[in-house]
């Protein structure tokens, strides 16, 4: 991990991380967050909803930004202020999910980055976008 | 649980949930996202920070959001669209947070609705604000 | 359980444990060592590789050898000295390992043990293999 | 992450990671690897230890190696082929272990990778040393 607090951003950087969301990262989410939501947990009324079968939790996609932002881009040292997400699709156990944070602005002297961040999944579809705002 | 999608909303009706943010959350938050910034999970660096001590992902926070959404207000059934999220300050491993969502607007008709998100903590301290997109 | 630092072990004695290795295994392995290298997360990454599909931690089968000498030969008390893996095989999501423990060296003066250390799969093949050494 | 499968490695090349081991690294260690030697996970007993209280799974702190191997240098890719280690001094809940990966030879036809492997403490203490092997 390089430190955040010494470097020029450049408008177009990126960065990513990819990871296949699995049955055991939804039931350890819903425990750590309390969000036992059925949609997640409760298969048979999955199946009754427009999904058709349990997804994940739109906030764990988001914890893929978080770990590309806190990891890679800007990296450690970096306080995240904000961040807007339009969920677009729902994602699935067994999706694999790629989290990308694209450089769109960075102020050199207030130490100010925002950044474009975007979830697809392993059909390349957009699943969730949105915008950061971090203090580098 | 009550279903989402057949009930009307007041605006200024609210719900929360409340949960202490423990150690062992930070670890599987971390576990579950692949979010590894040292800030949440290495003491020696966090010593270093602005923060003094480790701190909680600020989307582990935003999942408490999720649980009021998912589970009280609307509930099973809505549609998350979207979230807004400022981070106000950090949470620190012990805090207990309160996340609290109330109705800003209920559009019936196109069964939209927005409301105010945040989280405080034990001392009633706001540490994140921000707002949620439902189709209900 | 019983107490390792008063008895006398033969060579050739052996213990052994047995379990299946589930996503949830791999999870959370990651989740505690931070071990994210796509070929045990990334499903879509696992596929391009020689494997062919996701693989657990090494260092997951290893721990199944830690846990005989720590629970049955030598069982507790015991000090762990070093361990030598050779890791000869993957172990898939599902696979069934079996880690088994025997004595090939006791030196009943100065207590230490030297054990043959191996794991096989559900088709007894050998995964890891190598040499553990103890202070009993 | 870089592919380790295409470049050239520097002896003394170095990489690392660190992270505070948490009670709940202990918990979910355990839990995976069914290793429940009491030493780690029952505080009377380790009351009455050498130690004087309970000690992380050695194998855990091998799981920061073999995170750093695999996600960093070499990194993703590379095929972990055997690793030696000597459990050097306990490694106590709270404790935050720096695991450290240094090539100590390449061979670029074979591709083949050596490297001195190391974990220390916050007082850098070496609590493990040993050596990597991969094909790369």
């Amino acid at each position: 991990m390089s430190e955040a607090t010494s470097r020029i951003f450049t408008v177009g950087e990126h960065a990513s991380v990819s990871k296949t969301i699995t049955e055991a990262d939804v039931v350890l989410f819903a425990g750590v967050t309390g969000d036992f939501n059925p949609v997640h947990l409760d298969a048979e009324f999955a199946k009754g909803t427009r999904f058709g079968a349990r997804i994940a939790h739109g906030m764990l996609s988001a914890g893929l930004i978080s770990a590309v932002l806190g990891m890679k881009l800007p990296g450690p040292g970096a306080i995240y202020l904000g961040q807007e997400i339009k969920f677009l699709k729902p994602v699935f156990i067994g999706d694999t999910i790629t989290a990308q944070v694209e450089v769109l602005e960075f102020d050199a002297e207030k130490r100010r980055l925002t950044a474009k961040t975007e979830c697809r999944n392993q059909r390349n579809e957009v699943v969730l976008t949105g915008t950061a705002k971090l203090l580098v």
